[in-house]
């Protein structure tokens, strides 16, 4: 589990959100950190599909590899064939549809099914371990080029998760270029934004930026304007949920309302995001549906009701932020500056290359 | 308890954060609201302090109330006697030091027991009552002038908790504009920023309108970013806990990233606050030194932990909104406009007449 890798003159232990084991597939439950660190074995693709449902894993690379290793659980179900295979994928799938990265990852695990039909056992883990390499690299390569942006002293605020546990286990997207900015030896403090409703970033953020002692303060969400007005931020990088042909992005609700505090207070807000969630099929943040998910997520907290028995909420589980409030995307493949419709333009060509 | 009151061609039932009753001060323990109903029966001052600090009462009018009720309980605790009074004074005075409205409500009852050293309790009972009389009277004339304000449709955005229980029991500031325009059957709908880390807006805000039957949805703090893109707000009230002279507003933190967000969207934001809370001598906001409370309450919510055991947080309980995103302020004698520096200080000068 604990595995190290090795990049340029770094040694980093990953911090794997889902792997392959004996047959089975290995999870981290997001759900109880930070404070019990349990492992799920599952063994059935109805029990990949509860565990993606119900948040005990998320962010778009870890899901990108939940799926993958569905697809591998899905052959075994299959009777260790890829004749019923699609139903399957179709299950996954439909479990998060936002997440195009686990939608991609399942179809190219199907396509590779049906081109391989008679693979055996090590050649279907090698393919899901050819996914989950490619996901380590972009990580690396991303963390890399974010960096670079990072300055010595720079205090870097962050929403949400987008960390090891979101990714392939080095730093998913956001956490990544922090991570390597503090291999750098650069002095940096972190500011977490809380993430309501789910506190992913007190949760897992904060847990993650413990495990490799880098310096943090964990703040409610609405606290940016206080900090930023002070000139106590002087950077934020998040991550992303999907991003829209024009530089639109489609990330964790809350996302804008940091960009737009931003805005105002000439604080450069950075996107931190891999190429393939570039969907150059969305014109822009506008044509995306939104998801929503359950008001009682905001109205209760592990059990604890916090409001009264008869109120309603709302609870979006994104929000679009213009492009024009985005100062750069950190890709794998470097830094992309505005106007974005031709930047990603010229990454989508270099895709379909 | 069921106090009911008239006001124009309507009867509205009083719903009172603190008074007096058998020589006990009773109390609404806010810390148990929405999900419990209790109300404490303090008979000392070290009691009334304890449950300020803690905030079992809060809200700038509440505080005043309770400010002027437990100096009566010091008076008791004197020998109903004002020679030691001030020491009794001094230490409810220094539970809040940024509750203006408790500190001036407690130096009055002072004042009033130096210039009465003979009063029976009747006296000290009328005293205190006429204080809360006068409140009651500004939010009913200030819910008045908000109306006023408010058209048929709006969806108006408040943040924190600005009601009944934060006041004299009518509507305290911002939702007495609200109750005022139900009661004149405008239809209208009230998004309730949940107000992180105590959750004002949840547990009060919430508390109140479902009492008054007024349609509400709670959201979590930073969704007003995807909201106002959307259009669905266009309006936002909040309170005050203290206005300097040039008009910046110091208030629940998390005020002043809505009121950015509304800037960028082009809604108009405007303050609910009573005349006795502008602070002539507070030149701007940033010569107000913000009250800073334990990170313990980012990172716990009634006995569960959210964050790793090793994590920093920070909780400024204020933050300072520059006058320019301010629409208007909603007093009791009026709205005033900008230039607030001017519209202030007229109403300074209408004081001190």
């Amino acid at each position: 589990m604990e595995k190290l890798i090795s990049f340029q003159d770094y040694q980093f232990v990953l911090l794997r959100p889902v792997w392959i084991e004996n047959h089975s597939l290995r999870m981290v439950d997001q759900l109880l950190l930070p404070l019990q660190e349990e492992i799920l074995t599952l063994t059935n693709v109805s029990q990949v599909c509860k565990r993606i449902k119900d948040m005990s894993i998320r962010g778009s690379g870890a899901l990108g590899l939940a799926g993958a290793c569905g697809m591998y659980l899905a052959w075994l179900e299959s009777g260790r064939s890829s004749t019923d295979i699609s139903s399957f994928a179709e299950q996954i799938k439909q479990t998060r549809t936002t997440a195009i990265n686990l939608i991609n990852t399942v179809e190219e695990m199907q396509a590779w099914f049906f081109k391989n039909t008679n693979a055996d056992e090590s050649e279907v883990l090698k393919k899901v371990e050819e996914i989950a390499n490619r996901q380590l690299g972009y990580e690396l390569a991303l963390g890399k080029n974010g960096a670079d942006l990072i300055q010595d002293g720079d205090n870097i605020l962050t929403h949400c998760h987008s960390g090891a546990l979101a990714g392939a286990g080095f730093g998913g997207r956001a956490l990544s270029s922090i991570r390597m900015a503090w291999a750098q030896k650069k002095k940096i403090h972190v500011y977490v934004s809380e993430t309501r409703p789910y506190f992913q970033g007190s949760r897992i953020t904060a847990y993650e930026l413990s495990k490799w002692a880098i310096p943090y303060t964990i703040i409610t969400d609405s606290m940016s304007g206080s900090l930023m007005r002070a000139g106590k931020i002087n950077k934020i990088i998040v991550g992303s949920d999907r991003v829209a042909s024009n530089g639109d992005l489609i990330n964790k609700v809350g996302s804008l309302t940091h960009a737009l505090v931003a805005q105002a207070y000439g604080v450069p807000f950075y996107v931190a995001t891999s190429e393939h969630t570039f969907d150059a099929g969305l014109p822009n943040g506008d044509c995306f549906q939104l998801e929503y998910r359950s008001p009682e997520e905001v109205l209760n907290y592990q059990g604890v009701r916090i409001a009264p028995p008869d109120a309603q909420a709302s609870y979006p589980a994104f929000d679009i932020t213009d492009h024009k409030l985005i100062k750069g995307y950190i890709t794998e493949a470097g830094v992309l500056y505005p106007p974005f419709s031709n930047s990603l333009k010229n990454l989508h060509t270099h895709r379909s290359n």
